[in-house]
């Protein structure tokens, strides 16, 4: 009987997601619970083992390939260390694999989520069928993760892959990660919606992209611009890792249909000659990439294979 | 009896230089001519079948590993075409890689210029020994190459790695790739020249440096700048492909004494803290690390093995 199962777990810092996987990809169940962000790594821990125990009920031992982790970073993946998880309080250097193996009695493998979901699009979503993906999730923050030559990106203790954390404006807007003017701080959801409240708006980037489809002319101002920032953190990607094909998730990649143009115009624009026909698609698979990415890793034979 | 020497040429638009190199990087041979850069590509050609002839005078056929060449891009190194070399007339779209070949009768292997160097360090050079190495040379532009886990990043066509050309300044300087605000537009060679020569001083970005060893205060500061700027983009790949160790090269890199304490203080504000200990260290070869990349390239059984 080959092993043919892999449990999935999505550490975030206001949800844990847990799925039961096949070696096709296919989610078989799927749970959730609040992460107690503050409650300290044995509180959280103690949330993971709950949600898997109850995710794999039913399930014999034999079937299970083992189970994986993606969670925010950096980690340091080779030691299986978060070194820190800035959503989630008492995870500085965190033993993070060997605590959640011992909790559930199962190997893990542990993986920053932006390369997880990047994983998840190449094996299984808009990635699929070709050597070198560059994922990039557009939401509260900028994250991603890369594949080149069939092989993942990891670099020194696997953290590499920070694709939204490049310079982008000199002395710009702070950015989450303690720098300025990153990619994030200018192209991330956050910083569309303070444009848009410094325009006399209200609300967050979806309610951008609500005022846009509706008319605004404001609104779709600010679109555009968010495409042409997009569009030229794009380009730097292509130029950095030159993908077959760059994918766009996260939240503000649901509004890939009125972004995609003007993405495309600004490329036209910033990237060289010999890059502008690279594509940019829409992620395919949702939220559920890195839950899918994770269970690809456990199924793999070795990290090597990955 | 094993073929223990390759023949490695570096093309460039002011000289071509060729090298007769064996399987530890030493180099037996070296000579150079003047490239008839507007002569057009048959000429070129001629130009690099007469210095490969020179080179490997007297060597019997069966002794040579086979020959390479390193060039300016973008390349196609998959197809073995040079896309457009800026420098170089008339090779748009140019099956270098055969023509080069029929020329001298060897197989060639084509390598971008700042891919080659990269070999070059991390097989003979300052990466030796590191699984991880960014290498970055910064001269009259700013190129370099990226190995991951022991393999080169060469990604769609090969032509990853240009690190040069990731957008650091909104609606920033001109670029010599067409884009504005481009990292080597703020932080080659010209750049620091140009911000001398509007502070009142004349000469090129070797003068600025001359000038501050000599305690003029306006180029000490210039040159701190230069630094930070090379702290900022340094700590951007970093973020991008996790190296163990950058290596920095080119013309302004030999300057790496009065730039290193300043590069590592703009990293330490630039760098997120889990990379701010990546050592930044000096090329080792100098001006033959693209040569003994070449050479490196050539023993190597197959490409994959790189």
């Amino acid at each position: 009987v080959s092993v043919d199962l892999a449990i999935a777990v999505d550490l975030g810092g206001t949800q844990i997601r847990v799925a039961l996987i096949d070696r096709t990809g296919a989610i078989l169940r799927k749970i959730s619970d609040f992460t107690r962000a503050t409650a300290g790594p044995d509180i959280v821990i103690g949330q993971i083992a709950a949600l898997v125990a109850d995710v794999s009920g039913g399930v014999a031992r034999s079937e299970l390939a083992g189970a994986g982790v993606s969670s925010p970073g950096p980690l340091d993946t080779e030691a299986g260390v978060a070194l820190t998880l800035p959503t989630l309080v008492g995870f500085e250097n965190y033993p993070l694999r060997a605590m959640l193996s011992n909790a559930i009695g199962l190997e893990v493998k542990l993986e920053n989520d932006g390369i997880a979901a990047a994983i998840g699009e190449w094996r299984f979503g808009a990635g699929q069928g070709f050597a070198n993906v560059v994922y990039v999730t557009v939401s509260t923050g900028i994250g991603g993760g890369v594949i080149i030559n069939n092989n993942v990106l990891r670099g020194r203790r696997g953290m590499a892959g920070h694709v939204g954390h490049m310079s982008f404006v000199q002395g710009g807007e702070m950015c989450s990660c303690g720098n300025c003017g990153c990619f994030e701080a200018y192209a991330a959801g956050p910083a569309l919606a303070r444009r848009w409240v410094k325009s006399g708006g209200s609300g967050d980037a979806a309610a951008v992209f609500d005022a846009a489809r509706g008319g605004n002319g404001v609104a779709i101002r600010l679109v555009r611009e968010e495409a042409e920032f997009l569009g030229q953190g794009f380009a730097s990607l292509m130029h950095l890792y030159s993908p077959d094909v760059l994918v766009m998730g996260g939240g503000v990649g649901q509004q890939f249909d009125v972004l995609h143009a003007d993405i495309m115009g600004s490329i036209r624009i910033c990237a060289m000659p010999a890059f502008r026909d690279t594509p940019v698609v829409r992620a395919g698979l949702g939220d559920d990439s890195g839950l899918m990415g994770i269970a690809a890793l456990v199924f793999a034979r070795d990290r090597a294979q990955h």
